[in-house]
């Protein structure tokens, strides 16, 4: 059960597997202050959103350790600052500002205590979010194993698994529990364009757990679904709305669409960090597009499109809750009407 | 009008683009034998539905050439060896039974001729295939291009232009008519994983022709579906069934299923040629598997997955006839019910 971890934390630095190198290189990189997390969460060395939530936090208590201020006040205004910047790294992803809002309220709460104490609690506020996001994932994965059966096979996109979050995972989290749990099911994982963390660090993970896994172009699910080869799917999420509405990668939306027509069931496994209490609707999302050569030139050994071809690179896409079967959580799985269940659940939480 | 053709002839050998190197090369390679453009064939230096058909009927030509045969039964044995041969060496697209059927005939109507006779009507055979294919499209454009509003954002996947024929094409084709006939409208060109050739050959296709291109992974066009961005689709086929249900690129299937729950007409482009009077439905038409590395390797700097991973790479998939809106034909537009007006036309054509 226990997983490689994206994230290796001291007071003074961090170290994140650089998962721009998976599966060919395990390369971990050492990030000292704000800025370094900044970039490695903006280049996606880490990605996945509860992922960026804990190495946010840490990015506050890695600035926290190194802040010069000798009063409260300005290490306060230093702290509320060094938040705002690591709010700006990506946009989709609720988990990043919900784990930076954490390590505000922690300081607030705080503000009492002399410097030196404030920057223990930072850091142990960090380690705290980090520990509660391992936890989640395994209350996850135990509540969405039941839901897998013998035979079946599960289709899923993206990297939602130990190197999304704190080491366990989310929709993988279900496989990695349905295995120990004596399961015999098979994956097929979406090679996920164009960064391709299904290619290269889905399959990755379910090898290493030993889970029978096949790699598919994601243009081939649909082919799969009607020859019947699938029969649950399981996807991650960045932010679900308080309707069900919800972001997560590119090709997501598309999944949710074949699942319908093809009557096969979707779930999406996600912690309660990643519903966005202040959204209603999924237009409401900020969806982030990220730069042409990801898609025309990144991981190719050559370009492989005419140079100065227009590109839409949109990094996610929204999927309407009625495509939704249930959403897994780490306090129980969330069945229809969600607008109703979502709010029970998170209020309950609260 | 005039595009560059994917195979330039003579009696002794034929110059093919090596359409592997595109975009980055416009490399020729030199076929002498039916053993090359086997090989041309099977290695995907040309592909597409039609080209493969005029490949294939060179191929027979270049063999008839070559022939070492002193007597006409023994030349008539080595010709229907090589064609045999050559309908080996991709199973699916069925303009390659087709055009090697009519060589076939050529030969058999020509057996009372000297084999020097029989040689030259072998080849100007070939090139006969090769006009014709090219009238075929520019046919099949001026039908489909009248389909095209002013404003209008189309989708089209993997290749279905000059290099997936003689030089004009079929889904493209109605794109470069509708380009000429001054009709204002842009395309949006799915990348086709594994072997990109949206990416690769319809963005520099459509570069050529100066019409407002934007290249996208194959996951974003449910999402651009979802904006109202898509208003028609267009692809070409590699088989048609007698009921209308057809195979293409692997993809097809998916985007015909989104097509219909976002209420956006799907056309089908192909000659008549492309139509296989001996099946009926769908279920009939063998799909080639191709190479796992096709999906790990291919284009890829590195390997993109870890060794070993299982892979499942079918080439195409088969999309039901109540899918699509229309078949595009170089005899016209086909519409519903397609198991009567198919018929109709197929015979009219005999």
């Amino acid at each position: 059960m226990r997983k490689i971890s994206p994230l290796l934390y001291s007071r003074n630095y961090v170290k994140l597997v650089d998962q721009r190198k998976l599966p060919c290189e395990l390369r971990y990189v050492r990030c000292r202050t704000a800025k370094d997390i900044f970039t490695a969460i903006r280049t996606m060395k880490i990605r996945g959103a509860p992922a960026i939530g804990v190495a946010a936090a840490f990015g506050v208590s890695l600035a926290a350790q190194r802040s010069a201020k000798k009063d409260t006040k300005a290490f306060i205004a230093d702290m509320e600052n060094t938040i705002h910047y690591l709010s700006k790294s990506r946009p989709t992803a609720v988990n990043l500002f919900w784990a930076l809002e954490a390590m505000k309220q922690e300081v607030a709460m705080n503000a009492h205590h002399s410097l030196k104490q404030l920057k223990e609690r930072l850091y142990k506020k960090a380690v705290a979010i980090m520990r509660d996001d391992q936890a989640r994932s395994i209350a996850m994965g135990s509540f969405g194993a039941r839901l897998i059966r013998s035979g079946d096979c599960c289709l899923t996109i993206c990297n939602a698994g130990g190197m999304a979050t704190s080491g366990y995972g989310s929709a993988l989290a279900v496989f990695f529990k349905a295995k120990e749990m004596g399961t015999n099911f098979e994956v097929f994982a979406c090679e996920t364009r164009p960064l391709l963390q299904g290619a290269r660090i889905t399959t990755w993970e379910l090898k290493q757990a030993k889970i029978k896994t096949t790699l598919i172009c994601d243009s081939m699910a649909a082919s799969l679904m009607k020859h019947r080869r699938i029969h649950k799917i399981f996807v991650g999420a960045d932010r679900i709305t308080m309707s069900g509405d919800f972001a997560n990668k590119i090709g997501t939306y598309n999944l949710a669409v074949l699942a319908r027509v093809h009557k096969i069931p979707f779930y999406v496994v996600a912690p309660l960090s990643t519903f966005d209490r202040n959204l209603e609707g999924g237009s409401d999302i900020p969806i982030e597009f990220r730069a042409p050569e990801e898609v025309t030139n990144l991981y190719f050994k050559k370009p492989i499109a005419p140079s100065g071809i227009s590109v839409m690179n949109p990094a996610f896409d929204v999927t309407d809750a009625w495509l939704v079967c249930a959403f897994i959580t780490e306090q129980g799985i969330i069945k229809p009407p969600f607008k109703k269940n979502i709010k029970k659940i998170i209020n309950a939480k609260r």
